[in-house]
C-alpha cells in the first residue's frame, strides 16, 4: 500500500530554542521506495541522526526568537508482513535473547513491577501467545475510555488504568506494561496512521512473540497494515514528535495520511509486522 | 453479645516519646457496660480525650527511654441494630445533611476523586442502597488479595486497586473510596473483632444510607455483629492505635478478642449498625 | 477595620447539578456586625450549615441546566487580636491538649510525614515559638516561585517543594506540612483578603502557639491583619468555595475587598489572630 | 592500578526462576587484562550477552528450586583517564550530538523534567563545566543523608530530594536528574568499588562534558580512580546486578575489592573518566 503523509507544526519561540524532531519516518526494509521532504521556516543549519539499532531519525536545528513551521511530506510504499495469529507463539522468558531483557525491564511511563499484581490476575491463565497480547489489547478497548485531555505528560499506565480513560499513548503504555509484566518483551511505537479521525500523531505497541516483533493496537483508532512507523522506544518519552530545550509554544499542528489508490483502512485479524 | 477484649502492646523507647494511644474502646451507646482497665508500665502521669462528636477516645503519656509496656482489657456488651439490607436506602445528594458533605470528600488514603472514573464503571449502574455497598464489598473481596505485608503505612486505595492485595486497612480506604465516589458518605472505623485469626486490630468502614452509618468489612475476616469500635475518622490517619512523637521500635503486640458465652461469630447478610 | 466583600462566581450547568458553596464568612467572634446577602441566580431552595466547631458556613443548592450565578456581598468590621511575636511561644508537643494531636497529623495536601526529614534539617535547629513559623514562612518566601498555573488540585505540598513554584493554595499547604512536622499544630484557612492583586480567594495557615492560632502568609500577598476567613480546615480538601456534583464548567470569577475608610494593606510584623 | 574483586551472593529458589546477572567486569579499553571467573553452584547452561554499544554484559541461568549461589572474581588492571577540572568544559546544548539527546530525557529514577526548577534555582548561575557538577555532588553531598533503609526499589531522585536521605543508588540519581534538568547528558554507573566499607556494589554516574563521559560520585565514598565498571545505563532500572523472573530470595552477598599493590583509595580533585 502506497501512504502520502502530510505533517505540519507550527510553534512560537520567545527565546532561542533547540528543536529536536523526531517526526521523519523511520529507516525500514518495510518502508519502500521512501519519497520525503522536510520543509523548516525558517531555513537554519540542521543536524540529523539515525539510530543504528532502531532506524529512528532525528533533525535538529537552532531556532531563533519568532514563528518556526514545520512541514514533513512524504510518500511511502508500505510492505507489511502478514502471519495467522496461532502461529506467533510467545517466547519463554528463558529462551529470550538476552538483548531483549530491556524491554522487560519497567520503564516510566509502563511500570510493569507495580503492575505485575494487576496483569497476572487478569491475563495470566489465558492461552499464550499471539491471542494473549490480542486479549490484553481487547481488555483495555473494553475497560479504558478513549477521551482527549484524559491525560498530561506525566500519565503513566497506572494511571491510566485508574482513571480508566486515555488516548492512544496511554493505551500503549499499558499494553506495553501488561506485557512486560507477563515476561513478553514490548516496546512503544509512535508513527502515522491511515485512517484516524482526526488526523494526529498515532501511538501503539509491539511485542516480541516468535521471534519477531509484532504490531498491536489497543485502541482500535486506525488499521495495523496501515501504520508507518516514526520511533520505536521504551516508552513516549523515547519517541517524542519534537523535544525543545529553550521556550516554544505550538500554535497549531496538522496531519494526514491517506492511501494514494484512495483504499479506506480496514481493521485486520492477522498478526501484523514490519521489518 | 458480651465480649472480652486483651491488647497487649510493647515498646524499646530510646528518648522520651510521646505516645498518643488510641486504644480504648469508643464511648457509645451499643457498648454497654463498658468495664476496662488500662496498665502502662512504667505508671506515668496521663491525658485523656474523648472527642464528642465520635466518641473516640485517646490517652497520652510522655515516656522516658526504656521499655514501655501497654496492656488494655475490657469487657463490653455489644448492641448491635439489625435491619434487612433491603430497607437501607441510599440518601439522594441533594438531600444529604451539609454536615456529611466531609464524607464525600477525598482524603489521603481514600482519594476518590482519583478513583471516581473507576468506581462510576463498575458501580453506577447497580441498584442502589445497602445492596449496593455490599457489591462494593464483594467486588473488592473478589478482585484483591489479602495479603500481610502488601502494604505499608503509605499505601492508599489507589496503591492497592493497582497492586490488587491489602490487609484490612486498604480494604477499607478502598470500599469508602468507592462509596465517596458514588455520592455514599463514608468512612473509616477501626475496631477490634470477634474471630480474627490471627487476633490483631481490624479496620472496616460505614457509609451513611437511610440516615444513619452502617457497617461493612469487604474482608470477610469478621462478624459485623461482633466488632467493637475504636474509633472512627476520614481514613487510617485518624485512628492510629499508637502515635508517637519521639523514638520508639514496637517489640510485641498481642490482641484477643472472646465471647463470654463462647459463641463464635458468624457471618449474616444482615445490614449492622451501632449507635 | 471594616472590610467589604463582593464575590461573583457563574458556572454553566450541563446536568441537574448540586452545589455546595464555601463562600460566607465565618462566624466568629472577630468578625463583627456581619452585614451580607448571597444571591443565587436562578433562585432556587437552599440549604445551610454552620459548623459549631469552626463557624465554617456552607450552602447548598440543587441548580438544574442552564447558567447559575453566584453573587456574595458583605460588610464586616474586623478585629483582629495583636502580640508582640516573642510572646507566643511552642507548646511542647507533650502538653498539647490532646483535641490538637489531629493537627499534627499528616493530610492529603500536608503530607508532614514524607516531608518531616526536610523540615527537621531546615527548621529544628531554629530558635522555637512565633519566630520558627515566621522563618518558615520567610523560606517558603524565598525557595518558592508564585507563579499562576503552577499547580492544580492534585498538587500536594510535596509536589510544591519539589517544583519550587505554586500559588497561595500551596504556600499554606508548605507552611502547614512543615509546621507539623515539627510538632506544631497548624491548619489551612481560606479568606477573603484586602489588597490582593488581581482579587482573588487566599489562602493562609494558622500554627497553635501560645494556647491559640495564629496567622501566618508564607506569600506576602496581603496583610494579616486584613484577613476575613471563610474556613478553616486540615488542608484545602476541606474548605473548598464550591463543590459541585454533577456537572458544571466555570465561567468566570470576580472577587474584591476593600477597606470601607480607603486604608491600603499594609504588612505587618506583629503577631496576629483571630478568635 | 590491579585491582581484585571477589563478589558472592546467595538466593533460595522456590521455584523454577531465570536468574540474569550483571555482575561482570565491562568490556572497556581501561580495564586492563581482565582475568576472571564466574562460578554459579548448580553448574547450569549458561548464555551471555555483550552490548555492543556499552561493553555491559549479561549472564543468565535458569536455575531450578533449591539454593543458588554465584561466586565471581576478577582482577583487572585500571587505567583511568585524569584530566584537570578546568579543562573539561559543558558541550552547549545546541552542539550536542543528537545520538546523546537520549541522556537528557527524564527517565523512571531520574525525572529530570519534574525537578527542572529545582535544578535551575539552584545550580543555572553557576559557572558551566565540570566544576558544575562538582557542585551538584557538592550540594548533594550536603544536603542527603547517606543512610542505608532509606530508600526502597521505587525510590527516585524525587523522592530522594524530599526525603532528604538515600545511598549510592539514590544520590546517582539525584546527580543524573539535576544534570539532564540543567542540559548535560547524564548517566547511572555500577561499579565495583575499592574503599567502600562495608564492602557493597557501588552506584555513581557519568557527565558528557567535553565530548566525553566523565565520572563523579556524590556519595565521597569511594575514590574515582578505583571504580570498575559493572554497567552504563539511563537509570539503576539498566543496570541491575541480579534480575529474576521467577522466585528467589537472598540469603546473602559479600562484595570485596582490594588493590592488589595494597595502596589505599585517595580522593582526587582530578577529572576521571575511563574508556
Amino acid at each position: 500500500m502506497r501512504l502520502k503523509i502530510d505533517c505540519e507544526l507550527g510553534y512560537e519561540l520567545k527565546a532561542p530554542t533547540l528543536f529536536v524532531l523526531g517526526v521523519e519516518v523511520a529507516q525500514l526494509a518495510s518502508h519502500i521506495g521512501v519519497r520525503e521532504s522536510l520543509v523548516i521556516a525558517p531555513d537554519l543549519p540542521r543536524r540529523t541522526y539515525v539510530s543504528p539499532e532502531t532506524g529512528n531519525r532525528l533533525t535538529s536545528v537552532l531556532a531563533p526568537p519568532g514563528p518556526l513551521l514545520v512541514r514533513y511530506e512524504a510518500a511511502v510504499e508500505l510492505q507489511v508482513v502478514r502471519e495467522h495469529p496461532a502461529r506467533v507463539p510467545e517466547v519463554p522468558i528463558a529462551e529470550l535473547p538476552l538483548e531483549f531483557i530491556e524491554h522487560l525491564l519497567p520503564s516510566r511511563y509502563s511500570p510493569s513491577d507495580r503492575l505485575a499484581a494487576f496483569a497476572l490476575r487478569e491475563f495470566d491463565a489465558l492461552a499464550p501467545g499471539h491471542q494473549r497480547v490480542t486479549a490484553i489489547c481487547n481488555w483495555i478497548y473494553d475497560n479504558i475510555d478513549y477521551r482527549r485531555g484524559a491525560s498530561d505528560p506525566e500519565t503513566s499506565a497506572l494511571d491510566t488504568l485508574v482513571g480508566r480513560a486515555g488516548v492512544c499513548r496511554d493505551f500503549a503504555h499499558l499494553g506495553v506494561a501488561f506485557c512486560r509484566a507477563l515476561g513478553i518483551p514490548a516496546r512503544f511505537v509512535s508513527c502515522y496512521a491511515l485512517g484516524l479521525e482526526p488526523g494526529d500523531f498515532h501511538a501503539v505497541f509491539e511485542a516480541w512473540l516468535g521471534g519477531r516483533w509484532w504490531l498491536f493496537d489497543a485502541t482500535r483508532q486506525a488499521a495495523l497494515d496501515g501504520l508507518v512507523r516514526i520511533g520505536v522506544g521504551r516508552d513516549a518519552a523515547d519517541v517524542s514528535f519534537a523535544t525543545f530545550y529553550g521556550d516554544a509554544e505550538p500554535t497549531g499542528m496538522a496531519i494526514g495520511v491517506i492511501a494514494e489508490d484512495g483504499a479506506p483502512a480496514e481493521r485486520t485479524v492477522e498478526a501484523i509486522r514490519v521489518e
